[in-house]
């Protein structure tokens, strides 16, 4: 159990962290836990900083959550002793600051006899108001999570039914949520009206299942059956499900940075294919901008695919000019007489064979901070490369995201901060940086652009940001050198 | 993190654990949470399921709480992230079933931008309709703890201040409480009108310090001031202290158990040293019935102080006729091919040729279960004793406790099952067994009786136990004979 | 510590661990341990099993090893300790059965008040004999190690001089061994005559350095000078090397496999760039097959180079049509209803939308057993593959190797076991297989083909192995099916 | 695995730890390795640095040692996997700056296809002279146990047979060695013709079981058949035992230390029982000295028995005024602003109520050091004790000890630096000391005195200690002050 730093919680609610988090649930499965710890492996690379499940029938409930990866949090003996035939998991980013286990979800709560535990990925954009109108009835809070505020606006209805308690405390939530919720024999999935977050349906066998992704239910063999769908909540009870859609959605506002960077590029979200829309970006910059080089190269892992699909269109030879290092662990100690930073070379090694003397095209997927691709380009010059240039697969990110992503202010963007393509390329150390244009980014995917939230590229926010909340976002401190 | 298994915890509250635990706080001291610490490890016989510390000043808090002994929760690093001028403590006591970590003491949550901890020795008689007033309100649980629902009736008074709010939720409770909570530069005690449980009032240079037992003033280096006594909330702030007794507290109820077993000998409680009253019980005991034996000698550690106490007033030789062996661990692998269960033998070996061909008579401190004691006695037998007889220094315990001692039914109080002392002999494979008279033990403590809780052995309960919990402390039930 | 289990080891030596390691060395450097655990980090693809570092100085001798990575090995505390200015380290490859820590390299001993420590990659292949010569001298042997063997041999002549004892210590052995070694102020560093094993020669500053793969240059900011030569003792002493060449080397036998397979990408060993051999690999397979197909792929990461060349060449697409979850960790718990072996989705799912329908090519870089390759293809079939081809960039690995690659007999080869390439192809569950050709794949590294030793390849063993292991290693019992 | 610092180990031998530790070993048991586990635990008080078992059958051997205690090390799933019919086992003391794993025992090497392995319990004396004589023969060392050294001298002659080549091997050994040794289906039991250390020879059904204490073979189940006798080697085989005595014991020098202090009291060694002797001791101390007390108490739980034995002879009261914490662990942190050294309060506490304006009498097993003595007396004064005396049940130690027990040198024992009994008290804190005399001493345990060694109490060695190691020992440098 990690140290927990509780500040006064809410005071600086707006601090909170931004929840980037897998979440998936299986209902009336004889292995109910097993197949949850499998769904949340495939979920992995959507929070590395805590894992947990809850597993329940009717009556009975076991929980258990730990800080870490979920191959390190689970093992055998834990799984066996998570019983019921429903379960829900979560896997939940790692922010500094307020990592510690109490955030961790899902959150469970007894009331009046029943067990209710939420697991969720989103971030609402109410908390404040909500929490005073909560602690106006005398309600306590023991973690800064939006889970919490859920249940308790949820309580005081379930005398009339889980239904109708759902659809009230849904009904006061703003912001961004796909929720999976498990209770006393059931499971629901909830999807804010502008879908912001990917939440799919599947089946395993007889059993209904949800994941975040659908690389979830590969692994564990289920079948994608479609998208919850944005305003809709699902109550799957004794082997069967039921939709309702008790919310007007005037319009939808899919998260582009999942196609982006976010999601799995063997997944299937907001229904297209992640690696198919990552290629055609690359393809897209290719029509935009393409400079004089010997070859065009990802640094691994992140700008494989549109490389793939900038190499194909451009026709210019594709390698792989930095090999990755299987083997980092936690513990790198670097020799206190070393006069470089070497913790970028510990993951990402040049072949310096390949690279001395040539112009290279590097295309990455996006640029949030830049340090890392700062650090990157610098051991190619390092090994001698003559020139380095940079496209990106999406627009300049200027726009903090108060819907889960955790860009937490404007300050530490590094396209909010630079004026002009040459100052970010003068930062980076590149000759050159090109950035995919909106309407290429959009293109790719297939989707129209009124259906997507595109606010961290051009600042239009589906739903206004709260003020307070908008302070902190917009402020223009720098932090980007140190 | 363990694994928690919540029943559904509302319709079976009577099952929950009965808290016997151990307290600590200190306010205004530089290394609050250090001195915290010391004091849980001299309170630890009192629990050693798991440790908890919470430390914070006038806005910040920080907490962290573990399974396990105190020595192997906390280590210097995590002791040095507990940050602040005030901290409260809780060691608690493994029972089995809902050992788990959600259970863990101090409880924390927010309310309004402000943090409060509890942490909590005795049990509640009236929880089950606390609960279903507050939930009413729309309460939600988290876990099954008293301090839990203490926290829930505080909140909705607190707009008129902390102490008003105080007062208000203690009003509700019933039953056994002492307990100490730290809030925004506040350190506050309070313990029950019948003063069931102990709670130490002393100082620390010049800090205030609280403790379940005064050997804990003694590890840190506080001078013992007075008890907290029964009714009073003291709540210290600035430096300062402020004592004030809401209710009127007609009767003291002093656990007689924690001067017979539970206390550290070298403690001062309820205004008597715990090592006088049991070396008394010895006395008193040699005065009631002295066997034809050889040797007087306890099973170490618990019958040492009464078996000196009986060796001194009788004249009869005290000798130490088993050793401990002070290495026993987690890990004792029983030889599969064993003949006989070797669990005992592990911890206390007898000494062959002290025994063999002897009449011995061992002083205990109580028996409970019995099924230990029998052990022992077997493993005398094996090395050639003549004949073991037993005292016991304190009476027959035939009654169930719901004020936070761990026995949980009649069904697994041997005292309760039997007839009679020769049939407890019996049982336990002695040649003959005594135990203490209530007014001998009583005479042995210097106190009046009626200021003592006698229930366990006269079942005289000074609060009533509800109705539902009584139903299940006084099934008959055997659970002796596996 | 892991529990060792020593067989009768001299009765069974041929079955004792073929050393498929990393090792590396530095001489007079402020942080020698440092470093060290650096070039380990840079090398644990050679070894996953155990590392451990040996550090001293003139007199002082300080030695840490453990199993598993090199990152769960050592910590901050451990690497502090390792003092002195000379330092040498090992990292182990893991092979079933014999893994302990009795086995964990460098071997440290004493003699006559000096230490010495030897790393080794490579196996020896006359350890019968030398065993047998040295029991005969009363020696006693602690592990199965071929360094403990080299130290035997070297002990009775250190009193003419280190360099002379070294001499005849090394005109014993037999086989393949790149050894560093570091003795009171000295690091030594041994290639074998012909050259088996990679061993390269650097300098960080004024220090010299020398590990098995230049990529452990890069990572800690050494300059590649020259490979240490086959047949080459360099002795680094006060900052000052001196090199003797005992023996002629009448040939070289460089390992083709450690260009194929084992070496990482980034590095250069045998003078060549290994990103290069593999790239040129594939474009000679183009020049030898290519079959009808919609894309080449790679199974990540082995294939990746190899395919590249092959689509370059071919002008077929590249895609990476399989994701790989960086995630995966030592416990994947497969739910008990799973209908299907689970544990290659979790490493490697692909891409539905990429493949369904598709004809493929996978370009590999070679197979040993054919089971991981079988499962992969199967997990291409579930998702609607139309077509799948394979090339591999080897020819047929039909002869188990004697000097250090864990073939560890026929038995285990899949390509020994099967007689034409259908056969293969229908054993893995492919439309057609295609290896490339021994004068394909040795062109593709511009090194004469009368350098390598080929020996698993074509059976041409450039050292006979002992009639013994001969036996064993060329068993026809056939291990593929359970 | 701790860090290993080796220094150079031979041109400092006398520094080396001397090994006072625990042994043990069974022959012919089908579950060998459990029974030596339990074993081992009964033995923990002789050793905690570290443990280990060797188990094997007539081929083959597993083995696992581990720094720290029997519990900590081993576990069920090690237990299991220690196969074979026979097994040593062996705890070591722990010695600051040459605790590492490479000094665990047993130590276990091969020869000539089969395996040897020696538990060892002593301290030889002329290892020097043994390490020249067999590096001129190219031997090559591991560690700095004793043990090597034996299996070095032993292999040239194993082709004369084991029983020849273990007499030729012993011939050459000085000093203090119990010790047993498994080999191919044979378990060896070899003690030094002093017979310093105890080693005891028992039954387990058909098994022939051994043990440094008697109290290992009553926790097992065995029965105790009687002592090896010194000079004697038993071998057991086939389940029957050979007893060989070839070398001529003039005399004995059964090490009275262990009676004194290090034997677990409910042990029978040197064919007498502990307890009875130390009870004695108190008893003949009480014949010697009697000061003016309330009453007499031990520290626990050293001194209880000539506590016990004390207080019955002088009919003075016996109490128990310090009461032991059994919770200590190894995570003790001080708070920084603490005054006073509170390692001490944590383990022992004074009972105030008992100890204010008394004079007591503390009866002592031994002083060593004194400074423990030092800070418990200090705990006393400060809880307001009126005056202190001591009795100490054995003559002052002021002599260094060669054959194990680790007096290191005369600069560390108090007893050796201060010239009168008044300077010793002065030191400690006490109002008066008596030390028993040496007649006394050798009264109570009903042993003549010639069988003793009784080196550290008058100087006169059994053994010379050889030259260097002398001078090292008798060094006159104060350690006492810091």
């Amino acid at each position: 159990m990690l140290l927990a730093k509780s500040n006064d919680v809410h005071g600086c609610q707006d601090d909170s962290p931004r929840e980037k988090c897998g979440i998936f649930a299986i209902h009336e499965h004889p292995d109910a836990a097993r197949v949850t710890h499998m769904g949340l492996f495939a979920l992995q690379h959507r929070g590395q900083e805590s894992a947990g499940i809850v597993a329940g029938d009717n009556r009975n409930v076991t929980h258990y959550k730990g800080m870490g990866l979920v191959a390190d949090v689970f093992n055998k003996d834990i799984i066996a002793r998570l019983k019921g035939n429903n379960a829900v998991g979560h896997v939940r980013y790692s922010t500094t600051g307020t990592s510690n286990i109490t955030n961790a979800q899902p959150f469970l709560a007894h009331h009046a006899g029943v067990y209710y535990a939420f697991a969720h990925n989103g971030n609402l954009t109410n908390t404040v108001e909500l929490h005073e109108k909560l602690e106006d009835r005398g309600a306590i809070f023991q973690s800064t999570m939006d889970t919490e505020t859920i249940i308790h606006l949820m309580t005081p209805h379930l005398k009339n039914g889980l239904e109708k308690a759902l659809v009230a405390a849904v009904a006061d939530l703003q912001g961004a949520y796909s929720i999976v919720m498990i209770s006393a024999g059931r499971i629901v999935a909830i999807r804010d009206p502008y879908g912001f977050k990917p939440l799919c349906l599947g089946k395993l066998d007889n059993s209904f299942v949800f994941a975040s992704e659908t690389c979830a239910f590969d692994l564990v063999g289920a079948k994608y059956i479609r998208d919850v769908e944005p305003g809709e909540i699902i109550i799957a009870q004794d082997g069967m499900m039921k939709s309702i859609k008790p919310f007007v959605s005037e319009r939808t506002a899919f998260c582009m940075f999942e196609l982006v960077y976010f999601a799995r590029p063997d997944s299937h979200i907001f229904e297209r294919n992640v690696y198919g829309c990552r290629k055609r970006m690359g393809q897209e910059l290719a029509r935009e901008y393409i400079p004089t080089v010997d070859f065009v190269m990802p640094f691994p892992d992140s700008g494989n695919y549109a490389a793939i699909g900038f190499a194909q269109e451009s026709k210019i030879p594709f390698e792989m000019g930095m090999i990755r290092n299987h083997y980092i662990g936690r513990t790198f100690i670097q020799p206190t007489q070393a006069k470089r930073d070497l913790s970028v070379r510990v993951k990402l090694n040049p072949v310096r064979e390949l690279i001395e003397g040539k112009s290279v095209l590097i295309v990455e997927d996006s640029i949030v901070r830049g340090t890392t691709s700062r650090n990157r380009v610098r051991a190619l010059r390092e090994v001698g490369v003559k020139a380095v240039h940079m496209a990106v697969s999406c627009p300049r990110t200027c726009f903090p995201c108060p819907y889960g992503i955790d860009f937490s202010s404007k300050g530490e963007l590094l396209a909010a901060q630079k004026e002009t393509e040459p100052d970010i390329a003068d930062f980076i150390g590149l000759d050159s940086v090109h950035y995919l244009s909106l309407e290429g980014m959009v293109r790719a995917t297939g989707i129209p652009m009124e259906k997507f939230c595109l606010a961290c590229f051009n600042g239009d926010y589906p739903i206004k940001p709260p003020e307070k909340m908008a302070k902190l976002l917009f402020e223009q401190e720098s932090l980007l050198e140190e």
